[in-house]
């Protein structure tokens, strides 16, 4: 029960640290701009709550990783922060690049204030994230709060080249497996190696500790992502509680969808030809499937999986933090029983 | 000459300091992002060169006030750059947001890649202003660089506020010169304000200086945008290179025109009626400055100027830089014989 209990008392913490960060732009003058940011985080407006504000997965694991190598957690709250308001600043950008109406559930910011001003808030929760981030030279010594900071601008620039490659890839079909490792290092997992290296630098972890933190979550962000894939396609409907084939039916650039393209088969020629309609979805994820992309996406899966739960031993987190990251990584992982 | 002399040794040095920032992204994977980034920065693709590279005005304000506040200006230099790269990724999202498709004369980011892809390379440019900022810590100690990256998160902060409040003023007409300051002050004089306080922090100035070198690039700042407010509407065509009154065309916000406004009068009833031609641009040009707005335009600059040159005079820039300041200064405030 360490993950319930520390997380029952770290999830709190963030939030109002967020809500504390966020603060900054509450004057009378930007009002509306303070709005939009409360909006998107899920604290106002129509829908606010915690199905709105998302699983705060980042910001846990930065404390985490911080409490596990040894340090206070509540010294790395701005940190914890500082992570959180990046994801956000990437997905009301996203929203916008993809033209999604709808997230979490809620209409997005772009269709309530306009494109104009959503990819200012966007860049606006990008400042404060920045602003964050320096707040650790309160708890922390200049040169550690600045490796941070810095490991946390490295891991935005990942993002904006992971994300560069997706929005490129959308009118390219001269694509293949190859096409998928940066794309996703970059916009999915180097964000999470990230939040687990700056969880350990902040506790104080030793270099090679510190690089076995940062692979840990690059691992498991790779094969958290690979089975979001392989759900996104062949997952139970009542399970996953998206309609099944989803991902095909959006012409989502998956594992399974490169692996099949790069196979030039009876998929391929299907997908060139244009959008999948849902009524012949089914028989086109099983002809995916006959063709190995499931079972290959199964296989690398289990091997990021292999290589996430190694750098995690390597890493060794102590304590209740160590051991409600494992339970973290299981859950992730979907290995719980 | 100290302008001159002083400049001819920094430019080449920003413009050097900016390609090391930006090919950070040069790698096979993501040329296209690079060659977005080298395009808009003016070095590659049609029309390159230095009249698509802009100025470099506030690179080199950071510059003059760290050598004129007695610090070598060659360390400052990954500061001057990441205040170029906040400008650009600004100029960047500002382009889509307006939907402008000409920049110093050349086709915008987002006409050239679409708008998803310019979004990602403003994001790309803040990211590097970022890193620029903290590359500070390879010349300074730790607390000085921190020190700087703060005061540039908090310039961008008000730029984001400024432009929140640009956005949003353009479909009210219930303004009036009020509302003027906070927004150009934000959009406008709080990234030449952080220039000049980098600048000066970096130079080793005591925190009375520091100050004055703040208020000096505000007010700067704010004197030379209501200058180019009057141009923009009553300027010599010949002189100002852009065609009469056309910011009075472009339904701009400037200070002339919210002032108009604010009065109530034959001005405002024509502006609230729909947007000018270029038949009637004239006729609308003299109301407006026989209802006062010109006069009360020259008046606040007069004011700003004078404020502008009793914070340098208190800031006390030394040496040739100081002298190249003070030349600078006179330049963009039009004072020059």
């Amino acid at each position: 029960m360490s993950l319930k209990t520390l997380s029952s008392q770290m999830l709190p913490a963030i939030e109002s640290e967020l809500q504390k960060q966020v603060a900054r732009l509450s004057q009378p003058r930007t009002a509306v701009y303070y709005e939009m940011l409360t909006y998107h985080m899920g604290w106002t407006g129509e829908g606010a709550g915690p199905e709105a504000t998302g699983k705060r997965i980042r910001p846990l694991m930065v404390l985490l990783c911080a409490a596990a190598s040894g340090g206070d957690w509540q010294a790395a709250l701005p940190a914890a922060a500082a992570v959180e308001l990046v994801h956000n600043f990437s997905l009301v950008h996203d929203d916008i690049q993809d033209n999604s109406d709808k997230r979490r559930g809620r209409p997005t910011l772009w269709t309530k204030w306009g494109m104009p001003q959503a990819i200012n808030a966007g860049d606006g929760l990008f400042v404060l994230s920045n602003l964050a981030v320096t707040d650790l030279a309160e708890n922390y010594p200049a040169d550690l709060a600045l490796r941070t900071a810095r490991v946390l601008h490295e891991t935005c620039l990942d993002l904006t080249r992971g994300q560069h490659m997706d929005i490129a890839y959308e009118d390219r079909l001269d694509l293949d497996e190859e096409d998928y490792w940066p794309m996703i290092t970059g916009k999915t997992a180097a964000l999470l190696a990230g939040c687990c290296q700056m969880g350990a630098i902040l506790g104080g972890a030793a270099p090679v500790a510190e690089k076995a933190y940062h692979d840990f979550g690059l691992a498991l962000g790779l094969a958290f992502q690979m089975q979001d894939d392989i759900l996104g396609i062949w997952g139970d409907e009542a399970l996953t509680g998206k309609s099944a084939a989803s991902d095909l039916l959006e012409g989502k650039k998956s594992l399974p969808v490169l692996y099949g393209l790069g196979k030039n088969g009876p998929f391929a020629a299907r997908w060139k030809s244009g959008p999948i309609t849902p009524a012949e979805v089914q028989v086109v994820a099983q002809t995916l499937a006959e063709e190995g992309a499931s079972d290959y996406a199964q296989e690398k899966s289990k091997e990021w999986t292999e290589k996430a739960l190694t750098s995690l031993a390597a890493a060794n987190p102590q304590g209740q933090a160590g051991a409600a990251m494992r339970e973290l990584a299981d859950k992730l992982l979907g290995r719980q029983a």
